[in-house]
């Protein structure tokens, strides 16, 4: 399968514009990792989430990645995703950021949907992604984003966590869905 | 081309055995991440080592990664790389390590010579990757193995690097070799 990484740009409600992203957009991605979380673990948190978003990222899978800019080519939201190299049937959605002036406008359902797509069209059957539990917006998102919980070794608030899943202190709750 | 994840364990000098991880060798490398680098960067460098490399690199690229074991099945090396999905010429590697009463011994270096050869039979022709300008033994093990540096945007001690390549205040030194 021969991936495209020069899509078109799509235009999107309230002259947004969705298109795949090159390493130039790396520098915007990590200003979002610092801001768009309202804060979300502190300073720690903010360091945490930029260095899970490498630049790698932005070399080797920006075909199967998004980024939407405004009117003003502002980044006001990205997807960052890949088909995992080992399991063929598997895509991964590693990490996702909206503006907070962007949030509950379906934009991140937009890129989600774009990604299920594209992982659809590459043969792909089953999509994977992970959360903070501390992130209880983001469960619930993902719950109506038709991704189920994996079974965790704990329950956080009634959600099941996988303790230490990313390293020591680093718990996480993993959702799968079917394409 | 179909990447093939099980391969046979290759017995090495010295009653070590090289083979490709497992999911479950995650909380061994991250152990190696935290203990393995003589303390470069303290505390707050063993955490980026960490955040590094997140569980997703031994479920989705253990095709193209190795670790290696000694006699009493303790983790002694490791490289995670990878194939660039977008760019179809080229592999990364992404982290080695290896344990300090191992170094000095020609493991690193064999455990690259595995990937370049399992990166040449997936038809790539060259191999990136990056380090630390902190870490002036890295830069010259790379250099030893074939490596050239990429230009940088300032010169730290003579080598070329690249300033806030991975996000403000986290420099690299870019590699590149073909194979």
């Amino acid at each position: 399968m021969t991936l495209s990484p020069a899509r078109t740009p799509e235009a999107l409600a309230g002259g947004l514009t969705a298109r795949r992203p090159t390493e130039d957009d790396f520098a915007r991605i990590q200003d979002g990792l610092t801001h768009w979380w309202g804060g979300l673990g502190g300073e720690a948190g903010a360091q945490q989430r930029r260095l899970l978003v490498p630049r790698l990222f932005l070399q080797h899978f920006t075909s199967t990645s998004f980024v939407v800019d405004d009117a003003d080519g502002r980044l006001v939201a990205f997807l960052v995703g890949f088909l995992s190299q080992d399991r063929p049937d598997e895509a991964y959605i590693h990490f996702v950021g909206v503006a907070p002036e962007h949030k509950r406008a379906g934009l991140g359902s937009a890129l989600y949907e774009r990604f299920f797509a594209l992982a659809r069209a590459a043969g792909r059957t089953r999509v994977r992604c992970i959360t903070g539990p501390a992130n209880l917006a983001s469960v619930a998102y993902h719950t109506r984003m038709g991704f189920r919980l994996e079974d965790g070794d704990t329950d956080v608030d009634g959600v099941p966590v996988k303790s230490h899943y990313d390293g020591e202190g680093l718990p996480r709750v993993c959702f799968v869905r079917d394409l």
